[in-house]
């Protein structure tokens, strides 16, 4: 089937039905592609307000076979987002719709529209004495539709799971423009497929996700982290273990961080103090979220005392107060903004079966070196198994004295991702970067299945065209 | 479309692929529905023991036009697994394939076949020093694939989730025998549509499970237990609420017991002891798991103190050890059988949101009276907002005098809970006892994406017709 573009005679049909100002010009933000791999095109904006009007967008596009690009807060980093190619489509924004409609503390459930910014969602859950837990580095402009439509990540997963475990219920404008009423406030509801998980993840391809029904979580009483010293990722996943077994779900986040990041750190950003005089190969932050009664810090201390006689750790600082720890999170989040500092060459969310982690270091390195000289800093997620895995030129070197073997590094990382299996789009999604490696790497029976369901669900195929499932996908099934 | 029955010619032409022993005639255990609702019927049993031949006999299947029916351990309540009408089914039992083919101790994963029985994985998991958390009356003889096909509830969803939030992974043979391979041990995958998630819950109408990957977690440190006296169900949440705030996830299972529910007991299992001399109205079941460092008893205790200061609670009795803590889960788990024992005439698995369950309450004994005089007892997973709403005759009658009102008891409880924004069926499912329900109380957007589904992944409809949707919705789609 062909679409078509999104041209001033369907803005002008489409317009009278809408309130006016909720179409526009394309502003340029809408059309960047947020690692400038490629241009966006538009015919145009829509800016609803309210899901009637996201359903009346649909329904029009739908009857007129126009393309609809769904945009968030613009901060995927896959390109699923940005349209370069094929016929002009409208970008649908839902910046507008950002009411948090109603929070049910006694509940632990808050209900936000998709336009709502994920620190605005923070915020309202802590008003109201709860815990929102989703938490990334864009987290003050990313949206909860976007976060959703992508099943957002983060460092709270190892504790609270991916951005889908904290949904309930959903609110979605079908590509016929018809809307699922699904905002449920239930923990439990076995009626029927469930459709909730399908549109989570689907990056805008199956449909709008208009408002959600979110968990809330009590706000763990005590608090506390640690900065540990590890030899390798192996004795990090046995601290891991050894910090599981004492703790349990108490451990909210337990993250890599290599001797490359604070290299890169002290080098572009001296300013963030560093906690160790040596920088260490390896590290760990663990931090901690506790019931009433246990002392995080006395915690951390005896989880660091038996590390030691395993010999798990060799050096480690706990955080005094909240600042400290805020200190050593601060520490952690810079490192990504380190390695924009340096220019990556190629760049690479992963995950891996947990017990597969240190093997796969051990040989990614060498494999890497067959194609050339690198430094890598691989950094992350590590009580989740997902990687940031991170290539860059030699000090003195620049990225595009590289340009020619990203291809092949890609290749390489991915292949041993796979071969060992891993997941080649941990936490970011496939979006349009991604399409082939979905091809490449995907369970065939797992993409038929895809394809016949995005068959079903849009058949005019209007909805974010390009992504996840190429046009070329579609046409082959 | 049209099945055709599984007939000796189907049977005949299938079975020289088979190994010898597959094909079976269908024993009488395969075709009695647990309630006694109806009789069923099949062509044969096929007890495959192995997943490619699963594949053999679903393309067989398929390329025929015959029904296939998945069984596990056929102790679902809403008459999933057994078919009374329609072309004559091939039933598809697991309970051969019954491995545990790995469990990763140091990742928290463990593999299981389908027909694995839940408690020799939670068996499997306790010998390797983890906790497999799914937990239900049924756990001696229900199978994983059955578990899953329907996303299982049970006690312990509060703290660890539907039995949906402990996969990781699936092997699924697809209605036309493609197995699709997705037995990921990952904690985070973006790679294309959430297939796993689409599978678990729809008993068995869009494929079968043939393996799962679960999640383990740590042991709990520490565990402990409580039974505590309140005044009304609005009481009891709120000091959930209050356990929460101090406690966090530390609170496993949060169970409200009635004092009709502790009447019955008394009546028909005087062996079973009671924790109070007078019978409180209502009483509620806290168990926790803590990490080391708090004591179960002195964080009970301190909750109690702080309960009855603010008038939650008005007695209680907090666990002094292991045997005390089984104890009250013994107490818990006879209920169902005291239940049995008085014999109801009408039962109702339902959820609502947590903030309604005292409304609810309130306003369905006036709304059942309006249709004669019954005993109820509500009990069940508060923590949850999921109530088991059973309705019995008073002393002295017997459920057959009332077999008239069941249906507007029914109509009575379901309309209500629909009215408050609850669902029909928590943890059980529509199978073919609440395919009007779904039909009467569903979404029409979400129906007719489920239609939508199912006609893309099995356009022939053999899979298990009559659950879920029945043949008629498929039809007017």
């Amino acid at each position: 089937m062909t679409l078509t573009p999104c041209t001033a005679d369907f803005l002008n049909e489409l317009s009278p039905r809408l309130p006016e100002g909720t179409l526009r010009a394309p502003a340029p933000r809408f059309l960047e592609e947020p690692r400038g791999r490629w241009q966006g095109q538009a015919g145009a904006v829509a800016c609803p307000s309210c899901t009637e009007d996201v359903a009346t967008i649909l329904r029009a596009a739908n009857d007129a076979r126009v393309a609809v690009v769904p945009y968030g807060g613009g901060t995927g980093l896959v390109g699923g987002q940005v349209a370069a190619d094929g016929a002009s489509p409208l970008v649908l924004s839902l910046e507008r719709m950002r009411n948090i409609r109603a929070v049910h503390p006694a509940e632990n459930v808050l209900i936000a529209e998709a336009g709502a910014i994920l620190a605005d969602v923070q915020k309202a859950a802590e008003d109201a004495g709860r815990l929102f837990p989703l938490s990334l580095a864009s987290e003050g402009s990313a949206q909860i539709g976007g976060l959703l439509a992508t099943n957002a990540g983060g460092v709270n997963v190892l504790r609270y799971g991916n951005a889908r475990d904290l949904v309930l219920g959903l609110e979605v404008v079908m590509p016929d423009g018809r809307i699922w009423n699904g905002l449920k406030r239930l923990r439990k509801d076995n009626t029927g497929y469930d459709l909730r998980h399908l549109l989570i993840g689907s990056e805008g391809t199956l449909g709008v996700i208009t408002a959600a029904s979110l968990r809330l979580f009590a706000r763990p009483a005590r608090q506390g982290a640690a900065l540990m010293v590890v030899q390798n990722p192996a004795a990090a996943l046995a601290l891991l273990a050894l910090a599981q077994t004492r703790l349990a779900e108490g451990i909210s986040a337990f993250e890599l961080i290599s001797g490359m990041g604070l290299e890169f750190l002290a080098r572009t950003m001296p300013q963030v103090r560093q906690p160790f005089a040596a920088p260490p190969e390896w590290m760990v932050l663990i931090d901690l979220g506790l019931p009433q009664g246990i002392d995080p810090s006395g915690a951390l201390e005896a989880l660091f005392a038996d590390a030691l006689d395993a010999g798990f750790v060799s050096d480690g600082v706990i955080a005094q107060n909240m600042s400290q720890r805020a200190e050593f999170w601060s520490l952690r989040e810079s490192i990504p903004e380190a390695n924009r500092h340096i220019g990556a060459v190629s760049s690479h969310d992963i995950s891996l079966p947990l017990s597969a982690v240190p093997e796969f270091i051990d040989r990614a390195g060498p494999a890497l070196a067959g194609i050339g000289e690198f430094r890598v800093n691989c950094f992350g997620h590590l009580g989740d198994g997902n990687l940031h895995y991170n290539v860059f030129p030699t000090h003195g070197r620049s990225r595009a004295d590289h340009d020619h073997q990203r291809d092949r590094i890609k290749t390489c990382v991915h292949d041993l991702v796979h071969d060992m299996g891993g997941s080649v789009s941990a936490e970011h999604g496939i979006g349009r970067l991604k399409t082939g490696d979905l091809e490449k790497y995907g369970d065939p029976v797992k993409l038929a299945a895809m394809r016949a369901i995005k068959h079903a669900l849009d058949p005019n195929g209007i909805m974010n065209p390009g992504a996840v499932l190429t046009d070329t996908e579609m046409q082959r099934e």
